[in-house]
């Protein structure tokens, strides 16, 4: 009876258990080998007479009894009787996977996808990301809203034409889709109201920065009935709050690995909503603070994102602030306008970083029919889209979190190709 | 304060409430209109005095009070004292939305997706579609599996280079994936042990078929430790048990809407295992039975799924049957041989349609590197796949569903474009 890694615990019984798993470590020591036993569960120390002849990374099944042992993770090991191999790993580990992380460069990880991943504290990063995308859905699922799968190859960007990538299907010319932001909008005409999904995105961006990915895992969603952005914030700070909480709740131990700490319900709940003329200014301020003298903040910059939370966490008590109200030339064609020169849409900045970008949508179909000529856009190549609000569409909006950018935050990773399984860069196509 | 359609019921309070939604229908009568109001939860009926001057599709609030009607839908109304317009629609609707859907062609449904998905009927679809994806992700974390999110641009197909979608990317040639099967391999290999993905699969093919599409859902998972395609299968009819469950508790409008219901767990745990050879033989015995003289069965076609189907149902009493032991020569290079001629793998046929392909795969390095030349693969073109198991990768195996053929086929539909928001095939490209 195969019992898990985590369930080697201080008082167990006595019968005879097994378990399976990978060699982590061997250690030996007065003539017994100590094998740390890796599974899903976590590690647990393995004692067997005499000299184990194990290669690192072999997949092994280890019978015998449990012992108490406060040396040992759990404060118990497994007293074997015998371990046998069921799939013996090659020697030649190209670098070692239970190494110290932060002593891997970053290409060797990402080079080495398969056998990073075998590290405990790089796969950790994953389990929290499966908890982020749960987090995510059961939140919403609460809230009405239902989840929706929807096409990723498209006719034409709705950012703009550029940063498309192109695939030659049969006969046509497609693209991959940047955002789901014109199905979105369909399905809350169709009267669904309140859609999610959590799928792919792909921007062909040249920039290789450590915040961008060329495909990214976009945590979508739109609602209607609101009446600014306002309502779309009050929802995302509820919902980053929930997924917090679920994180530090399920993931303590992956938390504890890299030393994180998610943020407490009530710090998000005090966020600062900043316009963004006034995020400039308060930008600026915290550069003449900061005793810069060369500098000036026109716009939001990344380094305008990491002073404003720098502020938020000084005056709020919090790392989440959002800015709202950008200049109309700053945001899509489909943004609701507030007035003559602003808009109804907002950021959210978390340590520093960008995670969302949303906003209220035009609803209007003549209104969209306006505006379309502002931006280069032609009303009949659009047809699709502008169906959905020549026959009603109600007021809504939306926003989108992006999944590798929070996981990076929640863990302080450096750069957020750590927090892909697989990252797409510019140069980056496999594994 | 709004209130959802699906609240109007029998005995409310008197006091003051509002309804938002499309305009469904509108009657007059006898110096009244009738509205029927459309919301994310239902359809209500609204009453105000004089002509109501609404074209259908049209976005209004209703304000008014609650009165019993035994008439009307959930046995009450809403006596409205205005209907405010918040958006109205063009009076051009290309066919009526209101209508009987099976008196729609699938090609005006679907050339017309944003205005079809407002019918209540064909928008039901994606709220069973949501259903079934929560439902196999909360059954599979129950059992200790973890969500991954993998890419789906890679430098070669899983199932050899044939129905490839080629992406331009940035300098590389790229394609888009037809499957997660390395990456969860991978991750079951990195000691994570248990993963799932729900995700889109790209198939470029060229038939034209009532069960293909060129993307579609594919509801992965992958887990260690198993013995042969039987643990598989186990898992499975648990885990469609648990779907077709959670369909039957939160959807049951929906199911009533298509005239549908889901199979009960009793019949689901005695759907029959059939090895591939036996089934071929029973296909042959279905069809004598039936009369056909002109007719053999040699391989598992689309007819033979139905006729094991049939044959299930009635001896078994079953609507769900396995087909396990496939030949070699029919199964990708990865599929763990059974013996000299037949694998470890299977399919699921779930009225009359394969909704599944799985397997136990090969998990050890040198028959890996066995196996490659008989399927005219080169180890130096897998790498990064063979580099799992060069370093210790446990037996592991595991399937996929496909999204859109269980919706089909739990509600009865007759093309599985219809379960597809957006569909893609040979020749659809939008919306």
């Amino acid at each position: 009876m195969r019992i898990l890694a985590k369930d080697i615990i201080t008082g167990m019984g006595s019968g005879e258990v097994e378990l399976k798993g990978w060699v982590h470590r061997v250690r030996e020591l007065g003539g017994v080998s100590f094998v740390m036993l890796r599974d899903r569960s976590g590690i647990a120390q393995v004692v067997v007479e005499g000299k184990a002849d194990l290669s690192l990374e072999s997949v092994v099944t280890a019978v015998g009894v449990v012992a108490d042992n406060d040396k040992a993770p759990g404060g118990a090991e497994l007293r074997a009787s015998r371990i046998d191999v069921i799939a013996r790993a090659e020697p030649d580990l190209p670098f070692p996977v239970n190494g110290d992380v932060s002593k891997i460069g970053l290409d060797v990880i990402l080079d080495n996808r398969p056998l990073s991943l075998r590290n405990p504290k790089i796969r950790s990063i994953f389990s929290v990301q499966s908890t982020i995308i749960d987090a995510f859905g059961s939140f919403l699922r609460g809230r009405g809203f239902t989840e929706m799968k929807t096409s990723k190859l498209i006719g034409s960007g709705t950012e703009g034409g550029t940063g498309l990538f192109e695939v030659a299907y049969f006969d046509a010319k497609v693209y991959l889709a940047q955002s789901p932001q014109f199905y979105k909008q369909t399905m809350v005409a169709s009267g669904m109201e309140r859609v999610f999904e959590v799928a792919p995105a792909y921007r062909a961006e040249k920039h290789d920065t450590p915040r961008h990915l060329n495909e990214y895992v976009s945590m979508d969603l739109e609602m209607a009935f609101i009446d600014s952005e306002r309502d779309l914030i009050a929802l995302e700070k509820e919902l980053l709050a929930s997924i917090f909480e679920a994180v530090s709740s399920r993931n303590a131990d992956d938390l504890a690995a890299w030393g994180a700490t998610a943020p407490d319900p009530e710090s998000v709940a005090r966020s600062p909503i900043v316009a963004h003329d006034d995020a400039v200014a308060i930008a600026a301020a915290e550069l003449e603070r900061a005793g810069s003298s060369s500098k000036k903040a026109y716009e939001i910059s990344p380094e305008v994102e990491r002073l404003i939370c720098a502020w938020s966490a000084r005056e709020h008590g919090s790392e989440l602030a959002f800015i709202n109200e950008f200049p109309r030339r700053h945001r899509p064609f489909y943004t609701f306008p507030l007035n003559a020169t602003h808009t109804m849409s907002f950021d959210a900045i978390f340590r520093g970083l960008e995670i969302t970008t949303g906003g209220r949508r035009h609803n209007e179909y003549r209104a969209l029919l306006d505006v379309l000529p502002k931006f280069g856009l032609k009303a009949e190549d659009l047809t699709d889209y502008l169906n959905v609000f020549k026959y009603g569409c109600p007021p809504h909006g939306g926003f989108a979190i992006g999944c590798e950018r929070l996981t990076q935050k929640i863990l302080g990773l450096a750069n957020v190709k750590e927090a892909s399984l697989f990252p797409r860069d510019r140069k980056r196509v496999r594994p």
